[in-house]
């Protein structure tokens, strides 16, 4: 087995992202549109949130796959409250995880919200009529402001090469750009170069599996995609007695701005926050409230000081000059 | 590791069934409703639908699994066809995958298909209105006839021990009973007794995994759950050289009645239905069209004759006797 741990070796052996072409056009398009007059001075501040599990194929005809547990609920909801700060958002999501706007989408009883009327019109039913009217509202003026670009993964190849695409092109808005890598990436993966083309079959006894790291992209990103964003990454843990101990490694490590450490078993009530020398630990009071809204008050004005703070220093360093 | 590759053990150490007794409950009162007149003589032909693929937890507090390729489509369409054609329907599907009558959902931009009208009710925008109106007339058809009984299941472990209590309750209306086992099940898996407790922590190298075989349930569902049900199975391949001869094996070593066999790369477009001596090709002429309603409408036909002939049979027999 090849073990293409560097980040060269997984690019140059994965599969190439589909219409790579259009997606970067529309990705510039969206760049240059939120840097002109849009949100005042410079332009907006432009967040990559990334949401959802990626998967791992085990079979390059693909019909069974590892994945990674993630609703992307929390990727949904933050970008929302992205928006409402005032960011541009480029959504990169796992296909057919929760999506911005949609997230009083009833899991598997759609149909009980809709109701055929006197005048034989589908409506939503009135009990669910505030949310989605306000939903609909939301989403309509992010539409039309052009400042949510969704970008749809499904594998761990399609994830990373888009990434980096998104990274590169960030790049360009310097302090301004924002990563919040909520996405919950494989950490193991086949090479595609040695992965079974067709189904594996099951006749064969117990199936024995030799899975590669993939590499740690969070590095690249930083040092050399895009140095200059303000990155925040995530670590989810099980395991209550490492998670702040693995926050503070991927801090130092990866050179992280902010690493944002949940356990799986309360990740929707609890969150620490873990900064250089700082823990905040954000909790909800209730059940109705999100998580997110507080978490993202908060890491907007941290980048807002990382802004003022590395302009204030450059200034600093020229008047010494 | 313990290799939980008869059908005892593994039960004997999956996590048991959440809310058994609660499902058992349902499950009876949904048999016995169908049983009565419903659908005149001896009731309701009763039809357990599968759908979607099942997970195989890596870790006992799961944050990663395997998963299988199934979006649940062929699941929820061919359940709308059996109660078209008169069935009561045990839809045992995968949490999440695609729904009866939800098939014209969108996957990512549902938002677009709701407007907001001049009195500023939330209504289904014109151009989805006629799809929408007859997927909610026909559900609300189904639930007030109380011919739809819905289960979900994400892992393998809940999968089999959902589809041992419905066959073994579904036994109970004998040769009225079928089995339409269209989820993509897991060939192998991590009995739970063996498996990591808390996330695997990627910084100790590759990840070496060996996975047990699951025990083949086809064999126990015919020989012991419910003998006397027609069962129909499913062989997704990806190589057409092995397709046919597979399907003819299930056929033989599982002794199903029919073997319905897909490719990947087709399997919208094309199934061959495979039972003893015979092999059917059905094609779809066009994409607006279900290949669903044709394989149903088969699949029916030859239930019917199964119970008649097996009626036949015992009369005969009895009066040999």
């Amino acid at each position: 087995m090849v073990a293409a741990q560097d980040p060269e070796s997984f690019f140059a052996t994965a599969p190439p992202l589909r219409d790579a072409d259009a997606v970067d056009a529309r990705l510039q398009e969206f760049i240059a549109r939120n840097s002109n007059n849009a949100g005042g001075g410079g332009g907006r501040p432009i967040v990559c949130v990334t949401s959802g599990g990626t998967t791992v194929p085990l079979e390059q005809r693909c019909v069974r796959y590892i994945d990674n547990f993630s609703s992307g609920h929390r990727g949904a909801a933050s970008t929302e409250y992205f928006l409402k700060a005032g960011y541009a958002v480029i959504f990169v999501h796992r296909r057919g995880s929760c999506q911005p706007y949609c997230r009083f989408m009833p899991d598997d009883s759609f149909l009980k919200f809709l109701d055929v009327n006197e005048e034989s019109k589908v409506q939503v039913a009135r009990s669910h009529e505030t949310v989605v009217k306000k939903s609909i509202g939301d989403y309509s003026k992010a539409m039309e402001c052009g400042s949510l670009l969704k970008l749809p993964f499904t594998t761990i190849f399609e994830y990373l090469q888009l990434l980096r695409m998104v990274a590169t092109s960030v790049s360009s808005v310097g302090l301004r750009g924002m990563f919040y890598l909520a996405a919950a990436v494989s950490d193991f993966y086949v090479p595609w170069d040695s992965m079974a083309k067709h189904k594996i079959q099951s006749a064969g006894g117990p199936l024995e599996m030799r899975l590669s790291q993939v590499p740690k992209m969070l590095s690249v990103l930083r040092n050399q995609w895009a140095p200059l964003a303000f990155c925040i990454s995530f670590k989810l843990e099980t395991d209550s007695d490492i998670l702040v101990q693995k926050a503070d490694m991927a801090l130092n490590k990866y050179k992280m701005n902010i690493v944002v450490a949940n356990l799986l078993a309360t990740y929707k009530d609890e969150v620490i926050i873990v900064t250089n020398g700082e823990k905040n630990t954000i909790r909800r009071c209730n059940t109705d409230e999100d998580l997110e809204e507080q978490i993202i008050i908060l890491l907007t004005q941290k980048h807002s000081k990382y802004i003022y703070g590395s302009q204030m220093g450059a200034t600093r360093v020229q008047t010494e000059l």
